[in-house]
Formats: structure tokens, C-alpha cells, sequence
């Protein structure tokens, strides 16, 4: 048939687990713990389904979790949304971003998306007939250029799309990067999408920009989460947006003739979660952090070159000093001759950087597991 | 905002279980059972939780439950369709209609919906820039009138969709409907969207004409199915959809950005369960046609008059006697004034037809449920 998505193939998470299967490799590639969900998550879970709780529920989501998720926002970042006109809960953060895309961009309008970015923006653009503009971030920091970005806003752009902590480098906005979004988006009607699912993994004792925090964002921003990253449960695909309540009621248009409703039990089991043990988000970044710090050591025992991890759970590295293949082309080798699963950077590039040479490993694992890569990773 | 579904609020289901809270009625309107899951699938889920299966499934599906939806489509349908290359599984039947729809509709591209029908189709091809073009189904017997379906194609013409046991009359496609349509399609490039999500609620001996049967069909068809209404979760959210290699590459594109994958330990249950089971599906239409049975018995005591229901869990009822009023009004009076609630047909209509006093009672519920709705039906 005709191919409405003529540059999609199958995503590079998928390509690279699936390698990793074949070659028995240590996966550090996709993003995923391999470690559990808390006990008392997986048992409010069962206990919901034991209760008769596997109807529809409300398309928006239980009023529990929609609450639970307005309380923590104000925990968090001192705004309170409003749990029955600007909180929806959606199937993962992934069928959000698409909602939230066909809510509001219209064929042919433009959306911002800085590079390197996650793989789901640009199809979610297409699909609504909207054009993907791309705009890169610095090469080294992955710091937003915001005068490069403001040369990218014509009168046809209809949505900026950002993610901070950001995947899949780690960077994350800082105050004056908030500002420069503020000054740009001032006096425009341009919506802002902002991908925060890394909101509670960041380190050294920096603060989530969360663009809940600033009011001249969040009256035009839809705010996208999940809890896969936050609760090690990364299958269980339960996210929400935050939105002021008219980009809510255009956003509920789009997410209740998609999946309608999200698999009731877990959103009980968050709901109970959420509230009664809130030291679990609070202290993520400090459990990352821990991780982080030990697997850098490791790092610089090995020929790779670990970059800056302000936040989320990759490690970027740079490998030139091994090898002068493109990215795709090591990761493939590294996986298949060397058992260590990465992830090339180029997927996530309109047009990759050429002589970039970066890869992205995982460090979401036990101990063990990043043991056995590292011992592998040692070999190069 | 300037709003992308100008035609949308939001779902009658959603407003009618709503005023069914509000008023204390007893809910016959949204779809869902009242009674529970097999035990053996919650244990199940509940197992694949402990065994750690909370991380992303393949965005396909987990292999075991594409194994099991082939094998259960070969054992109900003569045809074994391929795991790996035509089954994806999906977050419910709404999302893989989503993405059915834009992997292949184009702006500008017609498809044809049978009125009355379920109310995601048309946003969802409005959601792809396509238009949706309505034929109505006979207003009494919601058989397809096949001279007015073809005189609907136009060279723009993309996709037929077609819902059997249909919701919300009952009516199921015959022998007849599937030899014609058949000769319909013959020489087109048209596509088929074949929901199929009551296909095990089938009575009195009738034969569910799955698209899957018929070579003409399943060459261009998706299929989509759901576990929701098989096995009393429709807040699960699991669903499937079944289409040609070629089909199957251009839905998946759409459905790894959309949701990328479900709940990975539901896949685990549903696996089991299918395999474990077969006898709850294959009993399923005898279950739910004893409830009809007696419900339509106990119906007839009343002043509402019940159509014929081959297939579903849904009642129409012709309240010509009770009330003047059109049925949005009725309905609202019914829930409102007499505590019980209905959906009503207009909805389902691109343009409702004039003067038609139906309302769709769902059956799928406790004797004593089906009951107390009864009684207060019976003061009417
Ligand atoms: C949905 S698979 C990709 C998981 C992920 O977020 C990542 O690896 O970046
Ligand atoms: C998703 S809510 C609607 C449930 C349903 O299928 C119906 O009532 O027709």
C-alpha cells in the first residue's frame, strides 16, 4: 500500500532488544529497569482486581488518581491543577504526546522539535498533517540555542516540543533556559509540549524545571508524564497530561476516541501509591544518582568517554577513541561482536550530526548486570 | 483554542454513566458487565506481576499471546493468520481502530461507516484528515443496504468500515451480506475495517461472519477484536488487530508511536487464559443468550417493545408507546425521572433519521440487576 509514514521504520528500541535476544547480549539499550516494581504497587494492583475494579472507568481517568496526581503536583512543583479540568490520565506517555499533537496541530502547521529527540515527536506530527521543523541542540552540552530556535518560529508554527530532564542525553533546562523560553513564547500563541517523564530522576542536587512551576508556560502547555520511569514498571503504560482546561477539553476530544480509558486496576494501585508513599519519587534521584555515580567510575576504566549526566537514566559516551564507525554502525558491533547492547544517537536526529560519535547505555540495572557490561566494555 | 473535532463532546457514555451516578439509576446504558473477571485470568495477571513481567513488551505484542490469538482465530474461523507478521496486539479495539484508520486514510480520502455505528470511527478518520461518508443501515432490521453502500464509492473511496455482531442493534452480518460485499469490494483498492468485538456473543445458532473466514475479505481487511467484552474487563484495555503482512507493517508504524505496547502483564494472562480456557469464549454465547432470554421475557411485561437480537449484549427498544419524545430527551427523562438509564441511537448517526424512538438498553449485567431496571420499567 501507499505508505502514509514513508520514513518509519521499526523503532531503534526494538531493532536493538531484538539483537540483543540474538547475540545474548547485556542489554543496556532500551530503556528499562531490570529490577522490580515496589511490592506494595503490584499489590494494590491485585488487590484492585480482586475488588471488581476491571470496568471502563472514566475516560479522564479515576477521580483517585487524578487527585492523587494534582497533590503531588503541588508537592512538587507548587501549582496545583485542577484534577477534573486539567489532569487526564492517558495509556503511557507516548499515546499522550500523540493526543496532545492531533488536539491542537492542523495540516500543515510547524512544529519546534529539538534535536536529538525522542523518536515518537515526528510521526506524531505527520500523522496530523503538521511538518516537524527541527532545530539542534548544542552537539556537546545538549543545551537548548534559543536564538537558533527563535529563527525557527515562523507564523505557521503551532507547537514547541521540549523534554527535561532530556532523553537521550540527560540535560536538563536550567532557570535561564526557562527565561529564554518565556521571552520566546511571549506575545505568540504557540502551544508548548513539554515531555517530563524523567521529572523525578535528576542529580547533584539540581532542580526540575517542570514548566508547571511558571505560569506564563503552563497556561499554554500541555505537561506529559508517566509513571513507567518513576515506579520501575515501564509495561505498564499508564502516563497523564496536565493542560490548562481548554486545551484539556481538546485533548479529551483526541484521548477518548483513541484508548478511551487506561487498564482501571493500575490506576487504583497509583492512586494508593502516590499517596501513601511519596518518599519513592522523592528519593528516586538520589537511588539514580548512586547508580550513576558507580557506573561512570566504571566508565573511565574503559576506553569510552562518559559524558555529563545531570538527570534520566542514560549514560552518553563517546567511543571515538575506539572506533571511527558511525554510530549505527557500532552499536550493531558492539552488540553483536562485544555482547553490550547502545543505543546510536542518529534515530534521533531529522539529520544526523555527521562524525558524531555517541551511543547510549542504560544505566536503569541492577548491579550485576552493569558488572557484566562493563567487564565486556573493558575489552574495547 | 481553535479546535481540530468541531463535532465532538464528549462521549454519550461518558454523559450517561455520569447522570446514572448523579440520579442513583440503575446503568443499562454504557457497555460494560457488572459481574467479573474469570478468576483464573486475574490470578494469572496477578503471577505475571510477581514473575517481574512489568517491563515494555515487544510493541507488537508479547509472542505467547500473538500465538494464541492465531491459534484461537484458526480454531474459530479456519484461518491461521502469522504471529509475527499480521497480529499486533493494542491497547483496546478504540486504539486499533485509531491506527487502522491513519495508516492508511489520507487527507482528503472518503470512507464509508454504516449508520448507525460507534462513535470513535468518525473522529478517527477526521483525526487523519479523511471524511467520512454515511449510509444508513435499514432503520428497522440494521441490515447493510448493499445498492446504497455502492452507490457511495467514489474514486476517493479508502476504506469500508463494517462492525459485526453490531453495536448498537445486534444485527449480524449473513452469508449474504459477506457474498456482496465481496463483490463489492472485487476490482477495488478499498480497505476493510472488519470490528469484531462481540464476535463471541452470537445466538440462537447464528454463525459470527468474521472477515478472517474469506480470503477476499482478510487480503485487505484489518480485523479488530478485543478481550474487553469476552472476558468481562472491558477496563482492561487489551485488544487486537489481524491484517495481511503488507497491512500489518503500516498499522504497526502508527500503533509503536501511538501506545507503543500494553500492559505487558495482562498480555501474560490473556495468553494463559486463551489457551487454558477455550471453553469461556466457546460457552459465551449461550451465557449471554440465556440473559437476553429472560430479559427480553421480562421486557415484554412492559410498555417498551424489544427488537430482535441475534448477537451482542445490547437490547434496542422501540418506546413509541411510553413517550413523543426524541431519544436523546427520552433518555435523559428515563435516567432522570424513572432511574434507569438507556443510551440513545441518534449518536451512532451522522444525521439521525427523523421520528425513530429506539434506545439501547445493555444486558450484560446480574439478574438482580436486570431485575431492579424491570421493575422500574415497568411503571412506565
Ligand atoms: C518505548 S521503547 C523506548 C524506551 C525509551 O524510552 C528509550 O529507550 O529511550
Ligand atoms: C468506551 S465506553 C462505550 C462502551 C461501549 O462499547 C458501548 O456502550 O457501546
Amino acid at each position: 500500500p501507499q505508505t502514509k509514514l514513508p520514513k518509519v521504520g521499526t523503532t531503534i528500541f526494538t531493532v536493538m532488544s531484538q539483537l540483543a535476544i540474538e547475540h545474548g547480549a547485556v542489554n543496556l539499550g532500551q530503556g528499562f529497569p531490570d529490577f522490580d516494581v515496589p511490592g506494595r504497587l503490584s499489590d494494590a494492583l491485585a488487590r484492585a482486581m480482586r475488588d471488581g475494579r476491571n470496568q471502563y472507568s472514566p475516560m479522564t481517568g479515576i477521580p483517585a488518581l487524578r487527585e492523587a496526581i494534582a497533590a503531588k503536583t503541588e508537592r512538587c512543583y507548587g501549582y496545583r491543577p485542577d484534577a477534573d479540568l486539567e489532569v487526564t490520565v492517558t495509556s503511557g506517555a507516548s499515546e499522550a504526546i500523540l493526543d496532545a499533537v492531533h488536539a491542537v496541530v492542523r495540516p500543515g502547521d510547524e512544529v519546534i522539535v529539538l534535536d536529538p529527540c525522542y523518536d515518537c515527536y515526528e510521526p506524531a506530527i505527520e500523522l496530523a498533517g503538521g511538518v516537524a521543523v527541527h532545530v539542534p541542540l548544542d552537539p556537546q552540552t545538549f543545551a537548548p540555542d534559543w536564538q537558533a530556535i527563535r529563527a525557527a518560529v515562523t507564523p505557521r508554527t503551532r507547537m514547541l516540543m521540549i523534554n527535561t530532564p532530556h532523553n537521550p542525553s540527560g540535560a536538563m533546562f536550567d532557570e535561564a533556559d526557562i527565561r529564554a523560553l518565556i521571552e520566546l513564547l511571549q506575545g505568540t500563541d504557540i502551544y508548548l509540549l513539554s515531555d517530563e517523564v524523567y521529572e523525578h530522576i535528576v542529580f547533584d542536587g539540581r532542580q526540575h524545571e517542570s514548566a508547571l512551576r511558571y505560569p506564563e508556560l503552563r497556561e499554554r502547555a500541555f505537561v506529559i508524564s508517566s509513571f513507567g520511569k518513576t515506579y520501575h514498571c515501564t509495561g505498564w503504560k499508564v502516563g497523564y497530561c496536565i493542560a490548562p482546561p481548554a486545551l484539556s477539553v481538546e485533548f479529551r476530544k483526541v484521548h477518548q476516541y483513541n484508548t478511551f480509558c487506561t487498564f482501571t486496576p493500575a490506576q487504583f494501585a497509583f492512586a494508593e501509591m502516590i499517596e501513601a508513599e511519596p518518599e519513592h519519587y522523592e528519593r528516586l534521584g538520589a537511588f539514580y544518582e548512586a547508580k550513576r555515580d558507580r557506573f561512570r567510575e566504571q566508565l573511565l576504566t574503559t576506553r569510552l568517554k562518559p559524558l555529563p549526566v545531570p538527570g534520566g537514566y542514560f549514560q552518553l559516551v563517546d567511543y571515538s577513541d575506539v572506533s571511527d564507525l558511525d554510530d549505527a554502525a557500532f552499536c550493531r558491533w558492539l552488540t553483536i561482536e562485544k555482547g553490550v547492547v547502545a543505543i546510536p544517537l542518529s534515530p534521533f536526529y531529522g539529520t544526523p550530526p555527521v562524525g558524531q560519535r555517541l551511543a547510549r547505555l542504560c544505566f536503569a540495572k541492577n548491579e550485576a548486570t552493569l558488572d557484566a557490561a562493563v567487564e565486556r566494555l573493558r575489552m574495547l
